[in-house]
């Protein structure tokens, strides 16, 4: 079975390993724009072969695996180009803006819409890790619209490296993301930025950090190129949630500047409810 | 050696078992208002016995690690009843109330202020846990008003123990601790609730968040009882991060609403710079 990876970075790189290491008959083709990325990539194992977007008829899956503004054009041509009984698994943490992208294509039954959700901070082909989705749940938006043939090839294959797998519908996906993952990253973000601006002295928060920021602003690590676009798709939810954390914000700080200690006791006190929910997380991880 | 724990919890309880494994010699006796912790942590093993304040006269040093609010009173208590040779060890998060409450008392040079740099989000004596300071920072204020005999005697514990020391002026830790602590909590107090209000359906919220989220929101099931006193102690420095952080998250909705991606990926790249930071925490913890 011939996987074209297109993107071969934390993403596309840990499937290509993971799918490597379940399934003996896999060869792995990769495309990137970047060329040392892909000759990193071959050098790490990562992929067997470095290919072009024109060898894209030869392959059984293509995983597309790029930003999400890159990845609305290059679907289209991945579309166009792959053979009738490929499978092209898209896996952007937006959905909409490629819902509405991809609607029309003749080959629409080809593709199936994932967001595997997991990852680290790191980004390139040397992040590709073994094992990063074990246990991670795997969001399928409009699987009705992908062949059953090609979504059942695939699904087998995210359920073989230990993925379980939810049906979301993509409006409800870029809802609750903008939540559990969007505005986690922005207030990390802007956490780090708040910091670094007051301390210009690193040594100071050097010194004085312990894990405890070190785990607030571990997402403030990032990949710039990678997120920009994903607030762009998904900005009417990502403004929203934004607006409600930075009206909790501001309660908080109005009970302490009103000496409301008994006010701030209970929200902390009604938040570390979090812990259960956070159990099944770290249970499922 | 005799050592009164004052607060068999996680900072306490893992004092106290670090100083047991690293010094032979040493006996722990703990002290709680919550008769349950102080008979939880004998059953652990944290502490070797359980004693009540009025055994304070006995000790050769007594740590103080409860509640920042309860400790302005308890401090003094405990300063009343020690013996001239007995130092007393504080480690809580803010350092200018407690200066203040202590500054005339007669045993004063009894006393050493620090903030071991260190913790979990958890509490309770079953949260103590061996190792906890190795490589971590300890925050030593007013080193020069405690008696240099017995500054010596904590300080070596503390180093035997893994511990880097660091001095500090009172007020200007309380206002860098604001940023790289205090802050971090209330960030991530305010995302749970945020996230937790729109969620209701937590099942949602189990499937799709991921070690992202978990990473930005650990901080939340940390102890209200604990932390809602940091933040009254530390209300001013506390307020002013506050309404940074919160204008730079409203800086980035403009961005966002303004369709300013380009300003949207600066914020990031600018902020990604915290990686160098972190580095240097991560090797030292």
């Amino acid at each position: 079975m011939d996987i074209f990876v297109i993107g071969v970075g934390l993403i596309g790189g840990s499937l290509a390993l993971d799918f490597k290491a379940t399934n003996s008959n896999i060869k792995v083709f990769g495309i990137d724009k970047n060329r040392d990325n892909a000759i990193e990539a071959k050098r790490l194992g990562v992929i067997d072969e470095i290919a072009s977007p024109d060898d894209l008829h030869k392959a059984d899956m293509v995983i597309v695996s790029i930003p999400v503004d890159a990845s609305l054009k290059v679907l289209m041509d991945t579309l166009d180009k792959i053979n009738d009984n490929a499978v092209v698994v898209e896996v952007g943490s937006t959905k909409v803006s490629i819902v509405n992208a991809v609607a029309n294509h003749p080959k629409r039954r080809n593709l199936l819409l994932t967001h595997p959700i997991a990852g680290t901070e790191f980004s390139g082909p040397a992040a590709a890790i073994r094992n990063l989705f074990k246990g991670k749940t795997n969001i399928i938006c409009e699987v009705e619209k992908t062949a059953f043939k090609l979504q059942e090839k695939a699904l087998g294959m995210f359920s073989q490296i230990g993925m379980r797998i939810r049906y979301m519908d993509p409006v409800a996906h870029d809802k609750h993301i903008a939540y559990v993952s969007h505005l986690s990253h922005i207030s990390s973000f802007m956490l780090g930025k708040t910091v670094i601006e007051k301390e210009k002295n690193e040594r100071d928060i050097f010194d004085m950090a312990g894990s405890g920021f070190e785990s607030t602003v571990r997402l403030a690590k990032s990949s710039p190129a990678m997120w920009t676009p994903i607030f762009e798709q998904n900005k009417d939810n990502v403004v929203e949630t934004l607006e409600e954390y930075i009206s909790n914000l501001e309660q908080f700080k109005q009970h302490l500047i009103n000496n409301d200690f008994k006010a701030i006791y209970n929200e902390m006190q009604n938040t570390n409810h979090i812990k259960e929910i956070l159990k099944g997380i770290i249970v499922n991880a």
